[in-house]
């Protein structure tokens, strides 16, 4: 293993880049996510533990969102009375009167999991000492955390004196989702602390322990409990600090705090070695299944490894009621809802490499089946109306409107109403992970009732007029162009979603006729609705200029203003925010795929490929990437093409959108989607992987010149195939 | 050609960077370079054109330095009356009252040497354009510059007023050495000025016109020369302006000011184009003789092109009496001063590669051994005496005192008195460019001298007492101990200098009897003398422990303090700047590889494997790389030793210190010994590439494990050879 492929790196204190580096230097297992923030804290620091499931709904605001967790990081240390904080760099003298830091490194691992940072620390008494902090959040057991703090004497006896708290009077940016209530541990040698949230009622308990036997519990507040102690260092010598912390919320059992306290104790008699060694077998068994290696792109490499992590810390392991949210674990930004990004960017990965992680993904869709036909009812349709923004109760959560803009005014969000793909986007990755899976047991179980529901509402949704089939008001992929008629993106996506619901259905019939006779029953899939279905998929409108042999994203269209996109490079900005909004959404500018994304998820069964070409030339340069969703499918689509230059500019645009802050926001949390939408670009456009007409895995490699070989694994019905494609010496 | 490895990229501008990239982004030709600083200019900017040999010494200075030449770069543009600045970056609206920077991107080519910008920019009119900026130092003649500017209407069809000046009245950071009065082209159609140096009265003349005709002489300053034009784009229109200057001064002949006059004219005559054809071809040559091709680290990769850039393009192609200051031509540091960090850094690669080259900077030294003889004079000693710090004259010009210390001491800087290895670095340098190149007509006529004279130095320098040879009161690499008695570094190379001197002066007895009883006479290398040699290197004291089997840096430096460097880990400052200067010169901190530069200059001749090893754990723990030029030559040893992996940290930390800003002072101009330290480290410590006993080339190759391939040419005798090594696979 190269550790350089597999670290990033931070080389001396960035503390421009603070929130950045938050968000990049995440830890999580699937259960939780913790930012990277410091164990001391630092000025502005935006600190936030998000747990899987535990949203809130305060009065203040339109919607509910993930709740900020009481925080475990905080351990304090003086070294002769001087506190030592990241705060004392950048000064002029190096023997200022309150301290300086001489040395500053951070890397996270990612083959483990572990954050590390070490720091060179001088005390105002003159006395120096190396300090290494490590983290990680249990992937063996993911109610467990652990931290190990080691503090050498470099200079000096100095004497140590270490505080472990943990923060319960957390908000998220300045909102409290608390009801005043706090319950505290009274076990001994044990912090701890559960908290209510104010609306939904989840209970989160945290508690720590400590490894040092001096460690005695400070007075102080019901909110601030911890733990201090003190230790003089003899000359060069050293001492290690480990910290044990445990978090469950009233979703795992009906009393956290007492499991909390109970676990946090075995914890600390295990000692941190051997939660690390379990914590990292476990994940040395997760990359196996999902690592890409690219030999020849160094920089690709890393960038992919790290958006590899970001979707793996966030995925759920044990729970089939949570799913990922825009921003993972990572951050508060989308207030931790539930979108698309899922079931076409993230699973995807999710389903080759790790299935059984993906169905508890798709089952997180399964058991809110009642949330999407209680919406599908108010707005006047038949079956399982998706929500555009999804939370734990399975509502519709996507807020009415914007916050204030600069002119006080807000701007009305439409995608709730009328972003209404997403029931066939989870139609397609049901349908994918059951190609994929060959898990026919779950499909006749759930997934069947997920894509023929979903169909069901499709076929009440669609318009009979003008001769035809039609969808009016939507909004597809390419969010500019709100509440369009006919979509080519939907109404083509629809017409697959009702021809796979159909194959779906006969496969019931021939293998699982109970199950085809109970979903016959309870959905009402009457020979009328079905003959219905095929009708619409006969007649439905696929905008099409016949002249010029492309794919029309929506009648009208081409009347817009054309601005030519590619004109306004370089830029920092999308050409939304450079135009302003009032004249773009007039324009033919465009968010982001939106053909290009059939195309992608279509391929050559959406059309031939000189129309592919053509589209590609038409709706390619009018495309401003407004959104982080975008490169990856161009990639993924120009690969396919065979335009591979294009194509790899694409990708490594999005494998660092992260990384580079190529869209400004890193600092609100990880672009989820495009860290799996870089996994697709690698693997269904650089190497063409497809399950051919015989059911056998197939390929059409068309890698980026300088790779010299992509290697990866997938689960392909039960086995473990690994893929190797290289390109001619 | 992989472009993502021939390409610095700074993607979005940093201001935060802004010194370190104009280091980093610097062009040149080897007769001048320029920082990467803006044509339109940046609020606390250091722009500098530096020529090689222009120096100057006022009254307010201890020592001579480079002069700020005029800056040929200025090109103002405003768009619409708005000035295009990239001030107007980081606002919170983007539609600011001044106008806004939309986007940008700055690549340094390395392959062509030439630094492209792009901008996209609104006007406060609403106009956006973008921008793209190029420009080269001519490598085809080294006298002509070329700016490209295209801008092109992306919104609106804005007025675009381009002024292009010169800036005559420049500073070395304030400090003027022009003399007042100032001589100014009266050409049609050109821009031009002639300064002359205060005190060493150099003639400096630039010129520039404009490939627009209709461009007009702007009223003005005689120090800031314009021309300017106005023109209207039309709606997504664009329009290209150059602009030309020439260089010359009264180094080069006697009016430079109608020489550039003569050669602008010529220049826009030919055309952009042609003159970048020209530039380009010259650079694929100096590329296809001196590029290293390392195959599975994409990362050191580009890195090391960078450092091979940054010494390709100080390197004087065509002067004998010009050598390549510590900080090349990249920036004021050292004040443009010559040091070892020529002969024992940047040399080897160019005498390996490009031999001519290597040829002007040896002929430097010898057209300045009337300085070095000087200086051997004064110092009560015979033969040459070469200059710690050497400007155009050849005098010593080492500072006797360091600037004011915050408590508003000096420190008395001793190198210029006491760092005498020096000669013997050249004269390292003469005999690897002879056994190299095989120029046996360069050796007789100058070579032969340079050694030799050094030789004689050295011959009454040592001191013949307690029943030996020693030397007393020198520095040897390790700065941080000053005046010590026997640093085995000098001892050892003056022994390995008098051997070679003998070997050398057989040589021409037998090949060139002619030049053997020229240079008997000329240097008096008498019988006694040659005698006195051999007595030295056989009774010369080398510091060595018997008991522990190693080599000593000096008597008594085991009786100083010990202070575990590897303890300051991790550290952003030097052990010294921590620990305080006072404390560390009485310690056994090093500052750089001093034994240890002695195993990499002398390999097992100096001691067997076993000792060099016992050396290397001795000294390597106690070094704290205070000096950029430390880590490539442990990266060398290192190799050698088969510590592979040590190797391989010190390489990355070498190769990337301008890039990471290692030291953090890259903003005064690149670390060029490093630059010519990790080229040596490759193919002498990792290809482990040398002439054997029967003067082949020969290899011992100890590649980092996760190299694939290394690859590159060497010049030996003549013929253009080329290596590559593979790791097994």
């Amino acid at each position: 293993m190269q550790k350089r492929l597999w670290t990033l790196i931070e080389r001396g204190f960035q503390a421009e880049r603070l929130h950045q580096n938050e968000t990049l230097f995440t830890i999580g297992n699937g259960y939780l996510g913790v930012r990277g923030t410091f164990e001391e804290g630092y000025p502005g620091a935006t600190p936030a533990t998000l747990i899987h499931g535990i949203y809130d709904h305060v009065p203040s605001m339109q919607i509910p969102e993930l709740v900020n967790a009481p925080n475990w990081l905080p351990i304090a240390i003086m070294v002769d009375g001087t506190p030592f904080t990241l705060r004392f760099d950048r000064h002029d003298s190096l023997n200022p009167p309150h301290g300086a830091l001489l040395g500053y490194e951070r890397a996270l691992l990612l083959d483990r999991a572990v954050l590390h940072r070490s720091a060179l620390f001088r005390a105002a008494s003159g006395s120096i000492v190396r300090l290494t902090f490590d983290r990680f959040a249990s992937l063996a057991d993911e109610h467990i955390m652990a931290q190990r703090v080691t503090i050498t004497a470099v200079a000096g006896e100095p004497v140590i004196a270490v505080a472990y708290s943990i923060d319960a009077d957390t908000t998220n940016d300045g909102v409290s989702h608390w009801a005043p209530d706090v319950r505290t541990s009274q076990a001994l040698g044990t912090i701890g602390v559960e908290r209510r949230t104010a609306q939904s009622g989840y209970g989160v308990a945290v508690t720590s322990c400590v490894s040092d036997p001096h460690a005695v519990r400070a007075a102080g507040d019901a909110l601030r409990p911890a733990l201090t102690s003190v230790l003089r260092l003899d000359p060069t010598g050293s001492a290690v600090f480990d910290k044990f912390s445990a978090l469950y919320t009233s979703r795992d059992l009906a009393d956290p705090l007492d499991a909390a306290e109970n676990a946090v104790r075995q914890a600390a008699a295990a000692g941190y070695d051997a939660l690390l060694q379990a914590h990292t077998a476990a994940w040395a068994k997760s990359w196996a299944a999902s690592d890409i290696r690219i030999e020849g792109d160094d920089e690709c490499q890393l960038a992919l490894r790290l958006t590899a992590y970001h979707v793996l810390i966030a995925a759920p392991r044990h729970d089939e009621n949570v799913s990922i949210g825009a921003k993972t674990l990572s951050g508060l930004g989308y207030k931790g809802h539930v979108f698309w990004d899922v079931e076409l960017f993230m699973l995807p990965p999710l389903t080759l490499t790790q299935p059984e992680v993906a169905r508890n993904l798709l089952m997180y869709r399964y058991h809110r089946l009642a949330g999407a036909r209680h919406k599908a009812q108010a707005n006047g349709c038949e079956g399982a109306m998706f929500p555009w923004e999804s939370t734990d109760t399975g509502e519709e959560t996507t807020p009415q409107w914007s916050d204030p803009q600069p002119d006080g005014s807000r701007i009305r969000i439409w995608t709730g109403d009328r972003e209404q793909h997403i029931s066939t986007d989870i139609a397609y990755a049901v349908w994918q992970f059951w190609r994929w899976t060959g898990d026919d047991d779950w499909f006749r179980r759930c997934g069947a009732e997920l894509l023929l529901d979903t169909a069901v509402f499709w076929g009440s949704r669609v318009e009979e007029k003008n001769g035809r089939y039609e969808i009016s008001q939507q909004i597809g992929p390419d969010e500019y162009h709100e509440n369009v008629d006919n979509s080519v993106f939907v109404n083509r996506m629809v017409v697959w979603h009702l021809q796979t619901a159909l194959r779906g259905l006969d496969w019931l019939a021939e293998q699982s006729p109970d199950d085809h006779a109970r979903l016959t029953t309870s959905l009402d899939l009457s020979a009328k609705r079905l003959a219905r279905w095929r009708d619409i998929i006969a007649r439905m409108f696929i905008p099409f200029d016949e002249a010029k042999q492309i794919h029309i994203q929506f009648p009208g269209f081409f009347d817009m203003e054309y601005i030519p996109v590619p004109h306004y490079l370089p830029r920092t900005h999308s050409v939304q925010a450079i135009l302003g909004h009032a004249r773009s959404i007039q324009s033919q500018v465009i968010k982001q795929a939106d053909v290009v994304m059939l195309m992608a998820l279509l391929g050559e069964s959406l059309a031939p490929r000189s129309v592919l070409l053509n589209n590609w030339d038409t709706y390619f340069p009018r495309c401003d990437h407004g959104s982080s969703l975008s490169p990856a499918m161009h990639a993924w689509a120009a690969a396919r093409l065979g335009l591979t230059e294009i194509a790899y500019d694409q990708f490594h645009h999005a494998v660092h959108i992260d990384l580079h802050d190529n869209k400004g926001n890193s600092r609100d949390g990880i672009h989820a989607a495009a860290c799996g939408g870089v996994w697709q670009a690698v693997v269904f456009g650089f190497v063409g992987l497809h399950i051919d007409a015989n059911g056998d895995l197939a390929f059409q490699p068309a890698l980026p010149t300088h790779w010299k070989r992509v290697s990866f694994s997938v689960n392909y019905r039960g086995t473990q195939r690994t893929i190797t494609v290289e390109n001619p010496a």
